[in-house]
């Protein structure tokens, strides 16, 4: 195994070097395309099925929208355009032919219509909601897909900003304004049970502000949250957005007393950048360290037998205590492979498995398991049938590996008053910073030119007339958190 | 309900109609594209979790490819871009911008090298198994992606044929031919296990002459199927890939004795068009019969109250009765629409679901079922309790559903010796043909060019002597079936 950098040193080759290393994604040959690696795509299944299962329990149902959207659809509405056209992939051809021991693009195979490669699903969808949304019976529509969509990047980086990237993006149609707001709010309650309960990680939540909310949306809810470089990495966003897309795509409802009334509409989405979130958070010089919930293997067992004796014997211990963590769904792997114990302990610990098991000789005679900790490096001793001891474990680990996060968020949010102060954190490290704002643009931009830090979210609106701008001196309207982003 | 047309009348367009109103798909703007509705979706997600549980079973890794392929990729293996390079959307230029009321492509963002949407993946993947295999230690790669790919189809059918379809396409690399191709095979046993265990379709399986091979291929392999048409549909394929890819993108490995030694390839798959295959194999003029084992609810509960006489408790029988099924893993759900029971009848008929339950005051006052089958229209009384005896009505619809199936194709495939008969006949009908071929693409073409008919698969390999090509009346090398196909 290749060296990996230490964070201390430089954070952002530690991330790097941590995904090449523990096999979860590559580079792919279109600059900017990645390359999810089994073991990546494993942890990405894994988070997938615990947000695919509170999206359809809470009345959603799964559809796939076609790749491809007309050019003519980004036209339909202004802002949504603005925020799309200078990074999209467009077909133009459909053939290609053979020339000159090469192959070159079929000039009589131009389009009409040039394509777009969807970048977000909004405009396909309320086209097709179009024809079928007619009357308050066809309402609402609450559908969701796992797709991949293009956003064109040239500078990569892994799970945080590539050109194709896989998510959900949910659409939902509603005939009220607060049944549409209603259902942004409980995303961004889903979501936050996915970052907290499943990830261990914690979360901000709140508005972003006009300049940063999505393209086509009259509100956008965001979850924030804090890598180890006290960056802020933006995980979830849920949309509100009013009648634009009803409006640029003509949909309509006819009520119960036959009047036509307008649609209001939802959008929110998570992707694969939430697996940067999760290495970033948690991760070590060692590595990952993937909490229990979503890690593809929760217990590694490593055999240490080196001279084989009671070969048959000690491999039928180490058969019987996998079998019967498996048999209680907790996914367990014996590493058998040739390496030494050493290597495997290295491997599995940049691999981020939230337990190791050792199993020597002495613990076969013992009837006794070895249980190491990645997350503290702690090691006990267990009877060998104590599966409910390693799920306690498991549990632990889930909650310290939370507790963690959380302190850590703590400790470097600050509450401040004064600019200058602003300023001088800022310009020693990454922080999160608690402060009012006078809700301008141009108060917000002074800060981005000053610092580089931006607002991240929205936490209160303020009615205290004492409260002061911390950029302006002006009348506060918003408790906002500033910081360095991803 | 829009009004299906009868088989009879036109098979054709029963079939689009049973899509289109039975809410499992539409057409998407983009002439070509399809909109899988939540309906067929949950349906071909169940396809799915089936197909997938047996690709991992067997040791095989999801992973994820990029969707963005460059065009020299494409000219490395000379029969692959031949297959492809007429239908491809080609990736010109990155950008879009405003001009006289509308958009444009942004003549600046040409790309310096013209990007495919993958078509299948086998390049992009073989250029990353030239990263990653370099040991007798890295063998073997057996990796499967569940993705969307596009080949430029201009006539749709929904399903049968789209320009952007979903799939999985599975990518296997080998230290040895035996091991490739025992691979190959292995995977033809799955695909056969899926059709016919899940999805009660009976299989035809054969290798396919070298005109109807994949394009890169050394060999495919058909899972061959019969529609209600008695048209063959070509389910799913596996291919022996030999060295090609390993060679085009120079993928070789040292062995244990250090030899420098070619890689061996597989690539099978199966798209949503097994959703087409299922529709045409078993629905009827009332719309689809979706076999239990796939079906997004296996029963359907109608109350029949019109009065809403003993409401509360009526209403509690029948989630007590809803409850108790869901809980024993079989997928129910109550319409309690303000339907008609007719209504209701023909609306779940139309969308075949195996099992509807009548549930009326007299069941109530009884604590009985009224069970009717979707394949037979047979109805059954049982106990409210009785949920062994409702899987075992499933289990015997599923077994049912592949015996009509299996007669069919019994029924409708004929044996000939004659060329004339065999005009004959595919002029008067459809049928599937077994007869013996000299193996010539003359013989071959000639059936074509008289009668549309296409060699399907090669069931047997032919050693008789006296045996004689049904074409040409020379010496037969193989016992085919000649069929039309979608």
């Amino acid at each position: 195994m290749a060296k990996i950098t230490k964070q201390s040193e430089d954070f952002s080759k530690w991330y790097t070097d941590t995904i090449l290393n523990a096999d979860l994604a590559d580079y792919g040959p279109v600059k900017g395309t990645m390359v999810v690696k089994p073991y990546g795509f494993s942890l990405w299944s894994n988070v997938k099925k615990a947000l695919n299962t509170m999206i359809e329990d809470s009345g959603h149902e799964n559809a796939y929208f076609p790749l491809f959207i007309p050019k003519s659809f980004f036209e339909k509405e202004a802002k949504h355009v603005e925020g799309f056209a200078k990074e999209c992939a467009v077909v133009t051809h459909s053939k290609l032919i053979a020339e000159n021991d090469g192959l070159s693009v079929d000039p009589d195979s131009k389009l009409e219509e040039e394509i777009i490669v969807r970048p977000t699903s909004e405009t396909i969808i309320w086209s097709m909601f179009k024809k079928w949304i007619t009357s308050y019976r066809d309402l609402p529509v609450m559908i969701n897909q796992w797709a991949n969509v293009v956003r064109w990047e040239m500078r990569t980086r892994l799970f945080l900003r590539t050109s194709e990237f896989l998510w959900q993006e949910g659409h939902t149609a509603h005939a009220t304004k607060e049944e549409a707001m209603e259902e942004t709010l409980k995303i961004v309650e889903i979501y936050k049970s996915l970052f907290e309960d499943h990830l261990a990680i914690p979360t901000l939540i709140g508005k972003k502000s006009d300049s940063e909310k999505f393209a086509g949306a009259e509100e956008t809810f965001s979850i924030e949250t804090m890598m180890q470089d006290k960056k802020a990495l933006q995980a979830g966003t849920s949309h509100y957005l009013g009648t634009n897309f009803g409006n640029a795509f003509d949909v309509t409802f006819q009520s119960k007393d036959n009047k036509e009334q307008p649609v209001y509409a939802t959008s929110w989405g998570v992707s694969t950048r939430v697996i940067g979130a999760l290495i970033m958070v948690h991760g070590d010089d060692k590595g990952l360290k993937i909490p229990p919930k979503v890690a593809p293997q929760q217990v590694i067992i490593v055999p240490i037998n080196p001279k084989n004796e009671d070969e048959k014997e000690f491999n039928s211990f180490i058969n019987q205590v996998a079998n019967a963590l498996n048999q209680k769904n907790i996914r367990c792997k014996v590493d058998s492979s040739d390496n030494t114990p050493g290597f495997k302990f290295n491997f599995w610990e940049l691999r981020g498995a939230p337990i190791r098991v050792e199993i020597g000789l002495q613990e076969y005679k013992d009837q006794k398991l070895t249980v190491c900790r990645r997350d503290t490096g702690e090691k006990t001793s267990i009877e060998h049938n104590d599966i409910d001891g390693i799920q306690d474990i498991l549990d632990d680990i889930q909650n310290s590996m939370y507790s963690s996060a959380a302190s850590f968020l703590k400790e470097n949010t600050i509450e401040l008053d004064s600019y200058k102060d602003l300023q001088e954190k800022l310009s020693e490290d990454n922080y999160f910073i608690k402060a009012y704002w006078d809700g301008s643009e141009d108060s917000e931009m002074k800060v981005k030119e000053d610092t580089k830090a931006t607002i991240r979210c929205i936490l209160e609106d303020i009615d205290d007339t004492k409260a002061k701008c911390i950029v302006s001196g002006g009348p506060a309207k918003h408790l906002v958190i500033f910081a360095k982003a991803y």
